[in-house]
């Protein structure tokens, strides 16, 4: 076994501490990854407090993991000591499933194995990367681009991939008007990533202070929500909004600015259920989708298109004690746009 | 003008009495159809008691109109006198905005001008099929096969083309596993036409005593909701979920019978706009779109897919004097699957 420190949450609502734990010996198949940066998601925080129900503790959170190879298994072929990886939120699936042999693990019919919060097949807890070292099926560990800031690069392993993939998946591209809503860590990559692909990108806001940081991050427009003559301005104009808004919002209100056919592609969980009244679906013929993460091999396709446009979150780097700290920052909404762990911190 | 006579809401909540008024001379791209049926739509009923908001009065609902040509205008190609005709929910738009030149007249962007309740383009009240002749524009009339029970044709102008739209634009066929909710006006005809197009038909119901008819419609299995365990068997089941209610409903429980990448049609429009679990989407990708009828091309289509598959409405035949009974019975669910008036009974 191989004795591992970490930061975690002994329980729910009380801060995270340092801990220390074991992982598993590295099997043939699998990959052991010093960790370097960890980016913190807004997930971290709901299932360290155990919002989303069935939180198991104590939690190492993290899975916006990026480091080096240590060592590999005698099976690897992906991966040699030394090579640059990254692990994203998911550590294992069925495999056999239809989803899984469609490479779309992430809707694995068994359920995906977490990055942390999870149970591996054998039962065993997972623990996240807030952590000096993982050990994972190579599977499951995406390569990563020596040419980008690595730090820079943990949040594409959820932040990326989650506004990635929908947007693959609804063809986006040029021609396309593509809105924004919520600009936190998914936002913003939804901006960069949109803008890379060719839409027309408008960050939607409720803050008309937000306008030169949306600009700066690629944005062509910005609409400032409140602004009643600024929101009718769009209205029946966007092919697509991605909405990763997870506090409560009037649902409708968004719809009303796709045109006809347009998509609503749902990333955010609000606290309450929002109310969908059908008339602004049906008037135009909308829809509302939802998405979550990416597979594997679209995780790798993201990580090699952001290597090749050049594409890495806006972080602001941490010592791992000030994890809590950050956790309130970022429930103010105090964060552009990542906050990432420097794993040099764990003593 | 062609002095003519209906049945018409004086104001909401009024029961509909006789009521005379003037249709337009035809010109000379009219189309004079004396109407021999009309199907009797909740719409008409929503309308009628203003419930949408913004109705005119005096209103003469119906938009499952059926008739047979009297004259055609100089101009007129597509029809002459004695050939059977039909109209729907539209008898014009603006004709030049993208959705018209698609042939989506449907979400005109200007506005469709409604069969009744609507205004034509020069300010002039609309008057629907509940009365004894109507004259609208070729391009928005539709042939009507001599094969069928014209009667039982009716309903198809607006259940019929309501439900055909949304089969067609995702593809419905063979392999794929389609639920219906609310075996109504709209649900009976989904039943029918999901099972023409080949696809395996569920009707999920509240009550098991509809499972003998919905198997007469043609469906393949029955499941009633209300019992968890039948409930459970289909879960993650559906490819899509054809949403005819217009009651009070638990969206996310039906959502969550759809499989990965599955899609639910909201056709029905409850009072209260229902809550919308972002998870039930976000967790297996899954879809909720809204439809509106059908342009006027795909509502010929229709016709002719009815015609060649013998596709009609199952209908209960009503004289026009008891059409605000009919409404009373509608309200509580008690017709099977739509009434329509003879308009011989119109005196």
């Amino acid at each position: 076994m191989l004795p591992s420190k970490a930061y975690a949450a002994p329980a729910a609502n009380v801060p995270l501490a340092p801990f220390s734990f074991e992982r598993r010996e590295p099997g043939p198949h699998d990959v052991h990854i010093e960790i370097l940066f960890c980016g913190v998601c807004h997930s971290d925080i709901h299932q360290v407090r155990d919002e989303w129900g069935g939180s198991m503790f104590p939690m190492v959170p993290g899975h916006e993991i990026v480091g080096r190879v240590r060592q590999v298994g005698a099976e690897v072929t992906k991966f040699k000591e030394g090579d640059l990886a990254g692990v994203g939120c998911m550590v294992d699936s069925c495999r056999t499933c239809p989803s899984c042999q469609e490479g779309l693990e992430q809707y694995c019919e068994v359920g995906m194995v977490g990055t942390y919060n999870g149970r591996e097949r054998d039962g065993s807890p997972t623990y996240g990367g807030y952590s000096n070292q993982i050990v994972v099926d190579e599977q499951y560990v995406l390569k990563v681009s020596e040419k980008l800031d690595l730090a820079r690069v943990a949040p594409l392993l959820c932040a990326g991939i989650t506004t990635y993939s929908p947007l693959r998946q609804w063809k986006v591209g040029p021609g396309h008007r593509v809105a924004v809503m919520g600009l936190g860590g998914l936002g913003h990559m939804a901006v960069k990533l949109a803008a890379a692909m060719g839409a027309e990108v408008t960050v939607l806001s409720t803050s008309p202070n937000k306008k030169a940081d949306a600009e700066g991050l690629g944005a062509h427009k910005f609409v400032v929500t409140k602004n009643a003559e600024e929101l009718k301005s769009v209205r029946n104009y966007f092919d697509f909004i991605i909405n990763t808004v997870s506090a409560p919002l009037d649902l409708s209100q968004y719809v009303n600015l796709l045109r006809r056919d347009g998509t609503m592609i749902l990333l955010g969980v609000p606290p309450e259920a929002p109310e969908l009244h059908a008339f602004a679906l049906i008037g135009k013929r909308r829809r509302i989708a939802g998405s979550l993460i990416g597979g594997i091999a679209e995780t790798q396709e993201m990580l090699d298109f952001c290597a090749e446009h050049n594409i890495m979150s806006d972080i602001e780097m941490i010592d791992i004690a000030d994890i809590n700290e950050a956790y309130e920052r970022m429930m103010k909404g105090d964060v552009k746009y990542r906050f990432v762990i420097d794993l040099a911190t764990l003593k």
